[in-house]
């Protein structure tokens, strides 16, 4: 099969690229180092990879994706790091569940839903989830009398990943993992999970580190000084070209998350609106009704949540087809 | 079955805010006025609904949308209000399928994909699809000369509908009509279909009103002076809450379309930061781990999208189940 008889828009992953940031990233952070967050491919297809990369613990953030994670035989170390309350949905899975814990009420429901292991959740700064660093030392206490095993604390530098200058990512790293190692020895146990993308090579703190954007990327991510590239674009067709200089494919709002702003385009193309179906966009390189452009994500996790499938591709073949199939709650 | 027991997060419908929203559109725009657009909800279930409210002829965004109404025996006459190129997967469809076109290629593509009827789609502003007006007629002529059916024009007055000052929107709309309407004498045919829910009861010179966002509504269109009701929800579970008075629910940049900037919240509650599973809010009333909070979603189509079933509520009772099953392309 090749590109242009796929139905746009589509998902498209270049195979050259993922291979160099799967291999960039298992020489940098071997095997356990790096725990991969599935939540930003959301396909099982594209975690064998990197558990072919020697990457066998994941990191969930839904418990769908836990549940697919398990059934497609990934279920070996799996870390939902996040809070839950219905961990009952938990309790059957063929797989090593760990979840997150921040609070009474969650170490409570992780309790009734026979859940055996937990992280203690700090926060180290991004206003979200978390306790008090103070606090993770009491609530492993509590846990433990809950008969809950807690392998550790994990913590989350979300504000800081994505800061483009890579000083002031180092500084407010080494503060915020100052909290979590700090909160960690209160807790105990052998894990410190924290770390993304934009501080996979800073956070040396963390005994592993949670990144997921390095597979495919984004071009947010794009913008930092980081050693992967993009590998995730929406192949797109020229369905209208105006006499007024513009012109339009039918990519659009539901194709792409858009909290990051505007896509951006190759062959020189400028996104002026994205609408429901389209992006009127001014070409770089002239264009004609049925050209297939090429428009790059500014955010991977939100829109690949779009789509049904990626399709992998070299050059201007469909080498495979990956179900994104651990969408959904 | 009571909202409590649903998976979080979970799109709800109320009950009675969309009884009210197709029976106040149903009174202005009877039958065939209003040919309710289905990529606002893209669900077969509540298009079958309008078409029980009177609305037998609808719009569609994409070919999988057309696909779908058809399979539900949805097809009397559905109208592609977008230009497409493989029209060859419109062709075997048990339904009345007309195509918008607005150039030579996408007409030939529809002569070749064996389309019966075509609109030609006219630019009246807003810079996306749609030929020039003074092109339609020669478009017109050259359609017939390829044995498509040219039932009339089209056009979407789409940087108009979502101003808040009524009388602007009126201004600009007659504007907008005039081109059309112009154009219309050029091509011929019984159809100018135009317009939009903020524009619906301003329009008066389209002969169908292509509304879509009426039905389930959302806060954009909420800030305009509409007859409409807010019935689409985001029902979202706390999980954490901080001792540095915030909160967290479980949804985030994954089940809210963005482009239109944050939510709203239910409850006096403000929303701080958005994340991909997470939404930080500021509680009105105070909230506890594993309260139920409804979000606003701030644009209804990319919402809608990204979910695999809406819940019709009424009170605290779940009455029906509607599948999202015109996703995808």
């Amino acid at each position: 099969v090749k590109i242009a008889e796929l139905t746009t828009p589509a998902l498209l992953v270049d195979a050259d690229a993922i291979d160099h940031n799967l291999g960039t990233m298992s020489a940098a952070l071997p095997a356990g180092r790096l725990r991969p967050h599935v939540k930003a491919h959301k396909s099982t297809a594209l975690a064998r990879r990197q558990a072919g990369a020697g990457h066998r613990a994941f990191t969930c953030a839904t418990i769908r994706e836990v549940e697919g994670m398990a059934a497609a035989g990934l279920g070996e170390d799996l870390l939902l790091a996040n809070e839950v309350i219905d961990c009952g949905r938990l309790s059957g899975l063929d797989a090593r569940v760990t979840v997150a814990v921040d609070s009474e009420a969650t170490i409570e429901a992780a309790a009734r839903g026979h859940i055996k292991e937990v992280l203690i959740d700090v926060n180290i700064g991004l206003p979200r989830c978390g306790c008090a660093p103070e606090q993770a030392g009491r609530l492993a206490d509590l846990a433990r009398r809950k008969r809950l095993e807690v392998r550790g604390v994990m913590g989350y530098e979300g504000h800081v990943v994505g800061l483009e200058d890579r000083g002031l990512r180092q500084e407010l790293t080494e503060q915020c993992m100052g909290l979590l190692v700090g909160a960690h020895e209160d807790v105990g146990g052998e894990v410190i999970s924290a770390g993304g993308t934009g501080t996979f090579d800073i956070n040396t703190q963390a005994s592993e580190i949670q990144a997921g954007s390095y597979a495919l990327m984004d071009s947010a991510y794009a913008r930092l000084d980081l050693p992967f590239r993009q590998a995730l674009t929406v192949l797109s067709a020229v369905i209208s070209v105006s006499g007024s200089g513009y012109a339009v494919c039918n990519a659009g709002l539901k194709s792409l998350g858009m909290d990051h702003g505007n896509p951006g385009m190759d062959g020189g193309h400028s996104v002026y609106l994205v609408s429901d179906e389209h992006i009127t966009f001014g070409p770089g390189d002239p264009v004609e009704v049925g050209d297939l452009v090429r428009v790059l994500p500014a955010h991977v996790d939100p829109t690949v949540a779009y789509h049904e499938r990626m399709y992998l591709v070299q050059g201007e073949d469909v080498l495979d087809e990956w179900p994104v199939d651990l969408r959904g709650w």
